[in-house]
């Protein structure tokens, strides 16, 4: 059924001539990803658990076919692998019966090493990748044409990933108009331990805080003064806590890594609070307000 | 020249029958008061050090006088200074020559115990205030009418504040459109070192961590990734490093003893991670997801 010339050596191709893109998991990313590749000419086959989201996924465009079953699959030459990470692992092994060595599989968890560690000896033809794209919004019916244009897209290809695979998903990336970036799974992980995983724990940690003020009377008044600082720097901590501890657990060490440099910095401003250091407290200050720039070109 | 009737007992009045209002410092908080004090037909008499200022706040309509001395405000029956804090002290000592005892002093200072402590002691017919309201623009150039519309305004009278003075104050804040608030100057301060102060000092120690990541590939990986939750939890880290300086000399107490509750509960976060305790850290983002809520009503 596969049909494979030179041209597109690694990606499935249809009797009507179109290439066959397969996404397993139909939430935001899979059904924006679907969405995005429908419209520069794929065929795309969607696979979801959820009988009520394929259903709902072919209603929005985002797939040509849906189906339950990993099966519809089989003709698929590259495959989207865009399921929670807790299931990309079970995933890949739920394929293995319905794909050949030339498949291409993808992924798009936000934490690679840990994710390539369980695949790679299931699948050498694996490109790990990462789409720093979201809304505030989750599932089929928050996806969106154009998702990915301008955002950040890392790939983590490793020592042993076919080049060839490599290309297909880099090319197939790019054409949604994406920042792409390529990296080792490990400098992806510290990457965003810091500017990702980081900013969810110190801003829960606000939040606590702030919530166990033991005076009523100053908690009421606190909660009813809290404007756009508290609002901003609150805002990844108050998010999805199945989310936050995923990050946790998937990315632990680079995070603990992250969050005890993190710690000496603030001790840093505690001790120069303590001994009135006013002169190297205003240093840090003029520091970090130079410093953010940095981030955010 | 300050004509006094039973209706404006502690209100200057003009030959004209406006009541006199003088502000010290027309930056942004100065300025605006102007603007919609001026609305509301009382007549502004303004001082700043900069004679360019003056001139400015005379253009913009945020005065209807204006001098880089003092003693334009012999007339007023109430002054709010709105100098930054370090400057408030010496207003009041240098007011004292022009001012009779039934003048009515307040300021804007986002710290209150540590300025009531120094002024109480020059001037007893003084209201604490803060009006919780900004832009991302300072000085005159950058008020606004309307800036204070449902912004928090927190009034700190204490135990030998003459309630006519608080009345007075009360009522013409309350004509902006603001939610007045009354505290202690402890418990304002306490309030703010929470929502405020305290998120200020994290924010910058994130963005002092991110900076000093030693690998250059990581740091500028960090740089490019960084993306809507860095910018959010940092934005204020990376806020004016005065502004920042002050609250930690003004508010040095209260910002020390939040910052060791944050210490423990960031630290109680580290302990669970490096425990793989994740049902308590679950725990944890499940109470701060709900929790921030009751701080943005």
């Amino acid at each position: 059924m596969m049909q494979v010339d030179v041209e597109n050596v690694n990606t499935g191709e249809k009797a009507t001539g179109k290439q066959i893109v397969g996404i397993v998991g139909l939430g935001l990313i899979g059904g924006s990803l679907g969405l995005d590749l429908r419209h520069r000419g794929w065929h795309v086959l969607g696979v979801s658990r959820s009988p009520l989201t394929c259903d709902l996924a072919l209603e929005r465009g985002a797939v040509d076919q849906s189906s339950d079953q990993l099966s519809l699959l089989r003709e698929a030459g590259v495959i989207f692998i865009c399921t929670p990470m807790a299931a990309i692992t079970t995933t890949v092994r739920g394929l293995l019966p319905y794909i050949t060595p030339k498949t291409i599989l993808t992924d798009v968890g936000s934490v690679k090493e840990h994710i390539l560690r369980e695949v790679l000896p299931l699948w050498a033809n694996f490109v790990g990748g990462h789409p720093m794209a979201g809304t505030t919004e989750n599932g089929i019916m928050a996806a969106q044409e154009g998702l990915f244009i301008n955002a950040p897209y890392i790939l983590t290809p490793v020592e042993n990933t076919p080049i060839a695979a490599v290309e297909v998903v880099a090319n197939l990336v790019r054409s949604l108009g994406v920042r792409l970036y390529f990296t080792t799974p490990q400098e992806h992980d510290r990457a965003v331990s810091l500017i990702s995983h980081l900013p969810v724990m110190i801003s829960a940690s606000l939040i606590s805080t702030c919530s166990q003020e033991p005076h009523k009377s100053i908690l009421s008044l606190a909660q009813n003064l809290a404007s756009s600082g508290f609002r901003d720097t609150s805002r990844v901590g108050g998010g999805n806590p199945e989310l936050g501890l995923m990050m946790a657990q998937y990315n632990r060490k680079a995070l603990l890594d992250s969050l005890h440099k993190y710690q000496q910095n603030l001790q840093q401003v505690v001790t120069f609070l303590e001994m009135e250091n006013w002169q190297d407290l205003q240093a840090i200050l003029e520091k970090t307000q130079a410093n953010r720039a940095n981030f955010l070109t």
